[in-house]
């Protein structure tokens, strides 16, 4: 599999902790910091001592996991280890996780004396398909998400897919959507591709497509002016289903889950608005059927739906625009929806 | 007086608020948002208020005034008013104030949904001739010094010597040894020119050719290698004599006074070992001595102020790296002096 080039930085994926150990070496750094979260000091974290030894050769900062962690007071209390390890500008930051950990660490690289490089180590299939690709960093303020953070480039991204023998299901699923999405969006080869594979554990082919994918859509549009909203199929409806999960649901939608019940939903109005054939449709509701739970959607939760729609950042005032299928492997940005478009939407989902 | 070109940006002196209007007005932005401290919301925003109008054009957010508001709870404090005011990616940040104004105000623009755009009017005459020139942002953590920040550089600069009127006498003093320096290290007829000037308020003339200078010396070497350090010379010592001064003096030196100290040592150092003249020495000793009072340094906080000067991060192990003069207006980088040479240069500032 070939490295893929993004902006000033390669994605590796064949023997690419092999390929880290020489980038370290090769650029000369005074020390380096791995900064993990609970769960991949346990589960990814001894795959990496066997690249870069067990002791010694770099300083350990772990945080807790989850989302939670991913704001200010965690990014003050990895700047102070930083400080207290003595880091200079020559240091190195090995940001080893899922998104939270790769969104935190380079938020926190990019501002350590006015910016220290930074390597990622994705360990989840969804922040390999999507957090790896975009140089955008960030943590969360008053539960907004992402809301203080920088576009800064890593110096390079190592995939592998043996972390994903420890994932659990719910989050190689909410990766897969993203995935799903790559080839709806770009790439019908790829989606049927998809369909046809074992995705219980996706292969680090299917990965290395999927970033090819995000990194060409992202290169030609770093400042999500245009066809980078092709990256929104889905996140409309799914953006809302998933807050409104956060904040009445017991366990709560993971991301990838909530933006399959939205593609959904778009899926049917670009049936409706934009082109997408019946066959095509069908199609695409098998599959999420099979592979995603039936989520339920309480038909008094819509009007909340839809004022979470309105608060998206994406879009201006009462219209919300959104980007739909003209077939698979083809999109459409700025299709103009009305609630009781969106609404329908919704109940066309429920009633599958 | 003409404008200024820097990395990207202009710098306005003629008339600089009429052209902030202007910016403003080009930039079609959707709000503004000006940061002060309680002495500029008093002292400098009636005036920017005569241009932007009183009431409706912008929103205000103020913040304590000093070095001690430069942390990240201020940054907190600041981002959250943004995100209450619903301040969204197309929103103008001006920060109104001195250094610590525009080094946390630029911090929190270039982090706030990744980056807003900023412009800098600076009100001290430190913050004019030093802080509007090179793209560094900042603020300080556990005491350490603009520790955590980005290089980003700002829309626009924009000057004004009104602001002078109300600033108090050693604030002056503060910027007016950063103009000495450039005089001394880059253009002695710049120092003749300041040597027989009324400094008490100084004239945008003399704020503008430093401006050029720094402008000059940050342009050619953005990444601090090699000539930036230029800019070094007095702050060597400086840099200790401020720091034991902030720890041990009821009140403390600001940092241009400690800067007029360490040059005064590092041009007897420069006398000893780079070749200025016994004159040139005897000039920039008479120069210091007019303007500044005399500061005292007691004999036994000498190996606490060495030890200060090996921790500065400009430094590695026991050498220490000054930036001497050759003559008045040329500089020298990288001159290696021992424990006794900057010891006996102190000792030779307390005899004066
Ligand atoms: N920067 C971007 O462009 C971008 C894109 C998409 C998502 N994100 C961000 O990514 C975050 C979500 O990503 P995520 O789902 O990876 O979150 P995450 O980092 O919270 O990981 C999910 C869970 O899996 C655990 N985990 C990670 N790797 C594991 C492994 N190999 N084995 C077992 N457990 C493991 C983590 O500890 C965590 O509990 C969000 O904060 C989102 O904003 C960023
Ligand atoms: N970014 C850079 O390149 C750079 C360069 C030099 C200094 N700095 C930073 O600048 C800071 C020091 O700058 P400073 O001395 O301007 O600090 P400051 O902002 O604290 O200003 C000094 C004092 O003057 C007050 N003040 C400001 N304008 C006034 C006016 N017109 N009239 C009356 N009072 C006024 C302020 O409220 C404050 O009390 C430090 O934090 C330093 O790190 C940054
Ligand atoms: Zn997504
Ligand atoms: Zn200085």
């Amino acid at each position: 599999m070939e490295t893929i080039q993004s902006n000033g930085y390669n994605i590796y994926f064949e023997d690419s902790l092999t390929q880290l150990v020489k980038f370290i070496e090769q650029g000369k750094y005074s020390r380096s910091f791995v900064l993990t979260d609970e769960n991949t000091s346990v589960h990814c974290l001894p795959l990496l001592q066997q690249y870069l030894g067990e002791d010694g050769n770099y300083d350990l900062i772990e945080i807790n996991a989850g989302e939670e962690s991913k704001n200010i007071d965690f990014c003050v209390g990895v700047w102070k280890m930083l400080i207290d390890f003595g880091a200079d500008r020559k240091a190195l930051m090995i940001n080893l996780g899922g998104g939270v950990i790769t969104d935190l660490g380079g938020f926190v690289a990019s501002t350590y004396k006015r910016g220290i490089d930074f390597v990622q180590i994705p360990t989840t299939l969804l922040s390999q398909v999507d957090a790896s690709v975009g140089g955008k960093t960030g943590v969360d303020l008053d539960s907004i998400k992402n809301i203080i953070g920088t576009f800064t480039q890593p110096k390079a991204v190592f995939m592998a897919a043996e972390f994903f023998k420890t994932l659990p299901d719910r989050q190689i699923l909410s990766g897969l959507a993203e995935m799903l999405k790559h080839g709806l969006i770009c790439d019908a080869a790829y989606w049927d591709k998809l369909k046809t594979s074992d995705l219980s554990l996706p292969s680090l082919e299917l990965v290395h497509r999927s970033v090819e994918i995000k990194n060409e859509v992202v290169t030609e549009d770093p400042h999500e002016h245009g066809i980078r909203k092709a990256l929104n199929f889905g996140h409309t409806i799914g953006h809302a289903v998933e807050t409104y999960s956060m904040l009445h649901d017991s366990d709560p939608l993971t991301h990838g889950e909530a933006i399959a019940v939205g593609m959904v939903c778009e899926a049917w109005l670009s049936n409706k608005k934009a082109g997408l054939s019946d066959a095509e449709l069908a199609e695409i509701v098998e599959v999420f059927g099979k592979l995603y739970p039936k989520h339920k959607i309480a038909d008094d939760s819509y009007p909340a739906l839809f004022t979470l729609m309105q608060k998206d950042k994406k879009n201006q005032g009462n219209k919300i625009n959104c980007t739909l299928l003209t077939r698979i492997g083809q999109f459409s940005i700025d299709n103009i929806c009305t609630e009781d478009e969106l609404c329908d939407s919704l109940r066309y989902y429920t009633t599958l």
